[in-house]
Parts: structure tokens; C-alpha cells; sequence
């Protein structure tokens, strides 16, 4: 299922994306007398009984909402965690003039850096070289704690085209780099949460990033250096995950701060990302 | 006032530590008839009247807990973001080895690291070089977005002491600090968060930090390279900073790293810290 959030005048709301349109699965369950998570989350944390719950939802549908009607909201709402892998595809660390990792490299977001699908991005006043960096996205399903490369995707709810923002001069200014990434707004996620029984290989989908209609970036999720099942693995060594955190995988070559024009993104440009069968991500830059 | 979060069959409760014991904010005000915050949570969030009004729980209060007999939790439960600065104490910054910063760094933590005071704290069992780093702990009461550094104390809730447990060679096994850092139970806090009109000056503070009664770090809040008022002011430049979330202020000279002999702590060490006036956090390294 490809699962959406969207903004009503009643809060957040959980959506299915249909062929028809999307089904409002509060709705569509109170006329069928069903009762079922009322959010991202809730399904998350359900498991299993909670995808077969609204999936039973999807068997009552009359009413179809037109994608282009709705607001979205980002796909998941409160992540414990948002933890980035960076310098993850080699072409996109030779750009970068970082040297190939011999372990993965993680770098922080936290909630205030959620962005919906559709929302303008407004960056800090302080920045003059915004980028971008399309990204593929994972959201746990289930908490999990040393488990082995070999089970980690179990331990996976599904995917989301994702696009980890960067200011490269806070990211740059000292050895850490959490002040140039954990930016509000620098963390759309969407339009979607793909399930992960839809996306049968993970390390084979195209990603391609798209400015003002300029290809950017076009790679395929095989050329991670660490792929999400090492990722993963490497991280419940140290810590425990939980349902709904949320993984970036990291970004492929062509990003700004390694073309040779440095044509940082201005107030009204357009990105839009797309990873393969996970649906594009669009965004503007808004005016300060 | 110091407020203490604790641990009961019934969850976890709020209580305040008085010169005769500690009361139990809840069953003190359901006896009094009084409505209040139920978590440290919801008293930084109602702001002033939260505060007054488990002040006014106080008047009531007839039964006290001996503080020896209860089971603390961490103090705060739920932020949105722990954030870390590094190399923020000159002589720290010299041991080693980092250049002074010309801008503040930072790091992340995350809800898994939070640990309580008394409580054991088990390594991964992936690191040999856990390291101690006694901090200044800084709650956020209130919404921070771009604010200055003359009006940044405002939005602090209030203090307590804390410990950045650091795994050194997870740390340094690549450019970017969150593996050796962001780990389950590294970052204990309390007992106490101590509100803020009770710290007038939190640059003038001693922190000092024992191994086995061994004095390991001394010195004090006046000597970091940006004071709390800088990170607050320079964290909302690029992110709203909420009520809750953390930050770690930077720990000076005397840790394990920084010396001569790397005698990283082992199972059943015993780890005391203290800032002036917020009281001492103890923890013990568990067996793995």
C-alpha cells in the first residue's frame, strides 16, 4: 500500500493512495462501522493487524479523494529518530572530495526538520548555499536491537522518496555537521510511505532529482556503499530503533557543492525527487 | 525548585525534593483537591502557571518520600532533540587535540540515550573505550526561534547536571561523532532538573566528576568557549528550538581520552557527577 498523511480542518488524517483516488480511511471506516488506526503511526505500531485493518478498509471504499485536492503532510509525524547516512554512493563522495568510508557515516535531523510534499522550504536567513539531495527513505516497523544484516529489512515498515536539504556553509563550518542539516523544514518526506511488501529488491530502484526541470542527480539505490540491511544492522549495534524512526540512506552524485558552478538553490525553484515506484517528492524554495 | 521525575507501579511520577523529603505531586494535590501537571513534560509546557501551581502543592504537602527509597527516572522523558556541543572548554579542547572552534559544534543524541540517575549503563558490546564527560544539562521552557543572545536565558526552563557518555572508539571511527554518542542509555540526567530562578548565574558553576571517588574533571561553567545564552541564540538561527528539548553544554578537561593512561571504564565502575547546585548524578557501568 502506498500510505499518505494529509492535513484537515480535524488535524492529520491517514490516506490510501488508490488507482481511483485516495480513500480517507477514518471516514471510509466509520461508514462501514470499522474500527482502525487513526494515523501513520498507529498502523506502524499495530504491525501486521494493522496493515490488514485498513486494508479491509480498502474493500469499502465509495468515496475517492483527488491527490491534487489534498494538503499533505510529511508521512510520518513523530519520529523518535531521523538519522542520515552520509558520503553513501562513491561518485557522490568523489564529487564531495571526501575520502570512501571504511564504516558508514551518520548524521542527525530531528522533528522540526519534517516537511510535507507540495510545502515550500524557507531556509534560515543565515544560509546563501542551500542544496539539495534526493534520498532514499526508511521507516522502521518494529523496534529492533543487534540484529544481523541478514534480518535487518524485517525490521522495515516501508519507503519514501525523501530529500535531505543542506545549507553547506553552516554544514561546512566546523567538524560536525549537524547544524548545517538539522534545519527546519530541510527533511521532506513523500508523497508516500511505501509498504515494504511493494518494494521486493530496495537496493534497485532508480532515484533521479530534478531543479526547475534541470536534471540533476540519476543513480540507482544498487550503488550505495553501505546498503540499508548494513545500515541498519550497524546502527542496532548501538542503539535501539524503534517503529516510526525514520533512516535517510544518503544521496548519488550531482549536488550542488560538487558542480563546478556553484548555483546554490534561490526563492522559488522547484525540486522535485523521485525514487523509483515510491513517487515524486516536490518542493519549492520559499522567499525569506 | 527541584523536580524529579520517578518510577512507580503507576508510571512514572513528578515529585519535588524539599529539605524534608520528597513529595509526591500527584497524591499530595488529589488530597488537596488541587488539579495539576501530571510529568515535568506538562509543567514545562503550561510555563509560569504550571510551575505555580504545583508551587502551591507544596503548601499541602504532609507526607514526604525518603529520596534514598525511590527509583528516579531520567528527568525529562520525551524531547524532541538532545543536542551536544563538543569543544566547548578550552583546556578540554587541548587534551584533545581539536582545534578551537570559531563557531560552536554540535551533536546529536537521541530519547534512546536518556538514562537515570542510580541507573547501571550497559556498553554495546562493539566498544572497548567508554569515556565520562560531566556537563551542564540546559532545558528548554519555551519556543526559541531566532532569538539573541541577550534574550536566550529566557527560554531556558531549567538545569541539571548530566553525563555525554562517549564510546571513543566508535566516536573516531569515522569524521561524523553520532555512532560513538547517539547510544542507548549514554545520556544520563539528574536527579534533578532544578528550575531556573533558582540559578542565577549558570556561568559560574562548578563541575567536577569522580571514577570510584577518584576527582577525574574540576572546573567550571565560567570557562566555556560559548556560553549556554551563544547555543541557545545560534541553535535558533536555524531550527526552533521547543519546550523540553535538551542541550548538552560541552565538558571540560579530565576525561579518559585526554590521558595518558587510556584506563576506559569497565563493569562496575562507579561514575559521580556534580554541577554546583544541581546535584549528583550517579551511575555504575553494568556488565555487558
Amino acid at each position: 500500500m502506498k500510505l499518505i498523511s494529509f492535513q484537515t480542518i480535524d488535524g492529520v488524517k491517514l490516506g490510501i493512495k488508490t488507482e481511483k483516488g485516495i480513500v480517507d480511511v477514518r471516514s471510509t471506516a466509520e461508514q462501514a462501522g470499522l474500527s482502525v488506526p487513526a494515523s501513520i503511526e498507529e498502523v506502524i505500531t499495530a504491525g501486521q493487524s494493522g496493515l490488514d485493518s485498513i486494508r479491509q478498509v480498502l474493500l469499502h471504499a465509495e468515496e475517492y479523494l483527488d491527490e491534487s485536492s489534498i494538503q499533505f503532510a510529511p508521512v510520518v509525524q513523530k519520529p523518535n529518530k531521523i538519522i542520515c547516512s552520509g558520503a553513501n554512493y562513491h561518485a557522490h563522495v568523489a564529487e564531495t572530495k571526501l575520502a570512501i568510508p571504511e564504516y558508514p557515516i551518520y548524521f542527525p535531523k530531528y522533528q522540526n526538520s519534517l516537511a510535507a510534499h507540495n510545502m515550500d522550504i524557507i531556509p534560515p536567513s543565515i544560509t546563501e548555499q542551500v542544496d539539495y539531495e534526493v534520498e532514499m527513505v526508511v521507516v522502521i516497523g518494529k523496534e529492533a536491537r543487534n540484529v544481523t544484516k541478514e534480518e535487518a529489512l524485517d525490521y522495515v515498515f516501508g519507503y519514501a522518496t525523501g530529500n535531505d536539504f543542506s545549507a553547506r556553509d553552516l554544514q561546512f563550518r566546523g567538524i560536525q555537521w549537524l547544524y548545517g542539516k538539522a534545519i527546519d523544514d530541510f527533511a521532506p518526506i513523500g508523497p508516500y510511505l511505501v509498504t515494504a511488501d511493494e518494494v521486493p529488491n530496495p537496493q534497485d530502484l532508480d532515484l533521479k532529482l530534478w531543479v526547475n526541470g534541470d536534471l540533476r542527480q540519476s543513480s540507482n539505490t544498487e550503488k550505495m556503499i553501505f546498503p540499508i540491511a548494513e545500515l541498519i544492522s550497524d546502527l542496532s549495534q548501538v542503539m535501539t530503533l524503534e517503529a516510526g524512526d525514520v533512516i535517510f540512506t544518503g544521496t548519488p552524485e550531482g549536488v550542488i557543492v560538487g558542480r563546478e558552478e556553484k548555483d546554490w538553490l534561490q526563492p522559488g525553484d522547484e525540486i522535485v525527487c523521485e525514487v523509483e515506484g515510491l513517487g515524486r517528492l516536490v518542493n519549492r524554495i520559499g522567499a525569506r
